[in-house]
């Protein structure tokens, strides 16, 4: 007997960042990262990138502490939608319903069970290019000015969780989600798991928090179309005095190219590529790398920088 | 009301090939494009690129002429198989079981409205590498060799067909593929249709026979990672002798940066990559390229080259 | 018996560029190229790539016309200087000193046989950062900003000859530039000619212009690092409407990676790479093209554009 | 008063490189680097990349050690030959003249302040390709058959020695070396210090060997095209189970993206790009790196790997 795939989710579609130095953090995302800004509301500014094709995919809100605010996906259609909310409402996960925001209309709020605050809808603000930002191709959402690291879209987030193996049977049952690939030490105990609701090798990834604090983010990822841009981009890093944790190298989980840096706020930001790999099997069978296998490090041998292990946000009292 | 997406397909399978020059054009698909052989029997070799899982996504079978054997697309399940089945008897348009093949199992036939056959199936033959063919990577179906142009994954393939409107209306009756560009000329005609089953921005196109002839092939594609591997792939053919039609160049449509070459045989094939872009809104809107800017070539002006409009295997006999 | 190689003139230095369109070529030159301002005087802005250690390597300069102003080669020393003008002035192709400039001293001018002046200088203003254009990496002249196409250096320059012979014949003798590749066409007439005074495989070209018309300018090059950047730089031009005439290609000869387009003047720009190819050997024999080689067009098949054959600046009164 | 630079020598041509395990290092020169094979003499294989114009750049010696055998430079003409000869004998470094190799003629053997020996020549045995082995472009040394690494052409080496500044004082007499960039260290103590007799940023380096012994050896470097290859010998070396010490990253110093492996006998080599970095002044003036900057690692924050500092061949017994 077949189990047959879920599709009621198309895609992670935006993810709310707290900073508590709004200004650096605004500037770092527009002229580092090259993210346009569609709009401001309250606290926060509305983020895209030049192919994202909604109003945003990064709502930067200033806030007295670092860390996510919330995780937005967008249904695949509104019968897909309330599949989804009567699931996660049978799990006893759910918040309610919001009334939206700039970027898109009602929303299902939930919570994962490390706390973090997700929202699912179907009901979206497209975004159009005025006339001075429209793309010289019209296949494309908006003009690439070739700002900074000029990234195309939001590729994925990594949060951080007390207990992984919870979010793992969470994920299928709330989104649909599928476990691609997942670190299981000599314990037993899952070091991280990664996501996806679609084609891309993951969306979302958590990692096991080595504190005892819970709804913490560990980073945001903006992709770029090639390996090159990333090594531009720590260039463009180096030249504007952004601080580069580790990178650029290529992950030996998901190989996914990668360059990763604190933006002001100390929110760690990726630049990433993935080459032409996606997942189209539709029983993808999850990957699963060994606590000896992780020792190696990364795919071509860069030991793992240990702030990689211990730095989230907002950042742990001690 | 919102339609709901069809995700009953999960992507392109495999493409048999045509060839009256086997030994040439095996030796091409091996040496030049770098893909690898998992098996033969009777007149036809199966080969697949080093991160396709299933056993084959290119049957080469040696024929009297050249051009496309047939189709296939795997389904995202059992049940969505036998819905894929039900639709298409519906429409007429079945051909009916076979026992299916050394990549997978039964599968169902059909013929587009232009006479191209197709099969849709679920069980498949997973590759296993044997030892001397594992990646150093776990997540990664075969060792790569780096030979010749070493693509990663089957990508897509063009059909040629008389009517590209018939087309239009059958592909999303039948296989739930949504169209992503096409081209309109002034007359109302369609020039050309992109399909997509998944995230990726096609797996399938059709453009104009300006032959009076049915069921010719365009080309099929290979992806590589990055676009210095499209340049590099053009290095290796031009110190080989493969013919190169056209490129490398990027494509206003679809944006994919290309290469054209002629297979021994004559049949075309395209090394591509598509950078970071997918398909992720479920409900993209369609892009219509009018004639007029067709007629400003492809994204950086190239004028799109006289034999990308005429030749189609098999050759048209005059 | 063995020749010695002349080693008296280190490097191309600057070109003076006539615009008849001063404001637009300038944002096109800053903007669009990437170039930082080093400087104003009378009806000229000096200008530099971030990696030019001189303080200019583009004299633009307000004119009636567009063309070429002059070529400037700077001197290995003030000894080698002097070797050179008494050379030059025992050729007969003296023009006499002038004072200087603001990017350099005292230079000797001359003329090729075509017309063209050029300037021989020692004594030169080595360009020094202020704070805020600091590299972050000290052995690089100015911060890389990541403007635009972002090119390093200036590589290389084509002026249009009435006679090309006449230049190879000079320029070994004025300047002790070496030939390293030309084309000579079945009627023994030089079509092309490609010089370098040092380890870049050319410096300057010629190639014969088809009009009656002497001293023409043909196209100015900055070298990018990577082809992936020529590739991003007709992205560039692409999204800001700059005309692109043709290219991203790899020339056979030479086997330069370029980027033809026109600045708003209608002089015409190459954004180029040529990888890790250098003329080390002393002794380099020149490379001698045929009419019938140069029929095959570019490296990869790509028919030479008619306009490269025909568009020089200034333009040709007819 | 201007110091003229000397021009004598033209270039690195080439190392001579011992070897343990002969077999298995020719293995990875051929199949992993790429090097095709030129002869074969007494317990040496000669080997060049696709674009060197000489016979071979790298003598691979059977040995019952490891590290360097000597290394060639070639001279810029016969008068020039003799004039560094003359200079080297009255530096009381001479070992004399020997009667040249499969590669070259007759040729001047002299010893480093550490006690490497060097050689150089003008006479050359210029490779000429073979019918099978003629490259599509005829500016090219031979055919690109793409196999692994597919470096291009040989571009500086690195030795080790106990007083780098003993050198530093001896090569811009023996060869007319610049030296470009240079460690210098709160102490006093050089370093390392990177020296070239044209236009690349360096052919040879030394750093300071921390123990006693002489005539060490660091590394050897062969140059690709484009950064993106420099990757791509990452995934190479890792599927093919190469030890890959450090890297892909960019230096500070010099700013070459680099890769470091161990040939299966231990000798270091590296796969480079310099993208389009060339010293052009004739009067560059060194870059110092003081021992603050050093810590800061790598371009973009990489921290040195112990073993570049300690790995050396051959290993010093202790």
């Amino acid at each position: 007997m077949t189990a047959e795939p879920i599709y009621d989710i198309a895609h992670l579609a935006h993810v709310e960042l707290l900073t508590d130095k709004p200004e650096e953090s605004l500037d770092f995302f527009v002229n580092i990262l090259g993210l346009s800004e569609s709009g401001r509301a309250g606290d926060s500014v509305y983020l895209r990138a030049f192919d994202d094709y909604e109003f945003h995919t990064l709502k930067l809100t200033a806030a007295k502490t670092t860390g996510v605010g919330h995780v937005g996906y967008r249904a695949a259609s509104e019968p897909a939608l309330m599949r989804r909310v009567r699931a996660i409402e049978a799990m006893g996960a759910g918040l309610g319903w919001d009334n939206g925001d700039l970027g898109h209309g009602r929303a299902f709020r939930f919570r994962d069970p490390d706390g973090h605050v997700f929202e699912i809808y179907f009901e979206t603000n497209r975004y159009v290019a005025p006339p001075s930002e429209r793309p010289a191709l019209k296949n494309q959402a908006q003009r690439n000015h070739g700002r900074g690291c000029a990234v195309r879209r939001l590729d994925h987030l990594n949060l951080l969780a007390q207990d992984v193996s919870l979010i793992r049977d969470f994920m299928p049952k709330a989104l649909g989600s599928r476990v691609t690939e997942q670190i299981v030490l000599d314990s037993g105990a899952l070091a991280g798991c990664w996501f996806t609701v679609n084609n891309k090798s993951y969306d979302i990834a958590y990692t096991r928090d080595n504190t005892s604090t819970k709804g913490r983010f560990h980073h945001l990822t903006y992709a770029v179309d090639q390996r090159e841009q990333v090594l531009q981009a720590a260039d463009i890093c180096l030249e504007n005095g952004v601080y580069i944790e580790t990178g650029p190298h290529k992950h030996a989980i998901q190989q996914t190219f990668f360059l990763y840096v604190y933006e002001p706020a100390g929110n760690r930001v990726e630049i990433a590529n993935a080459g032409a790999r996606l997942i189209l099997a539709p029983d993808w069978e999850t990957v699963t790398w060994t606590e000896a296998e992780r020792k190696k490090g990364q795919a071509w041998g860069l030991k793992t920088i240990e702030s990689f292990h211990t730095h989230g946000t907002p950042p742990v009292r001690s």
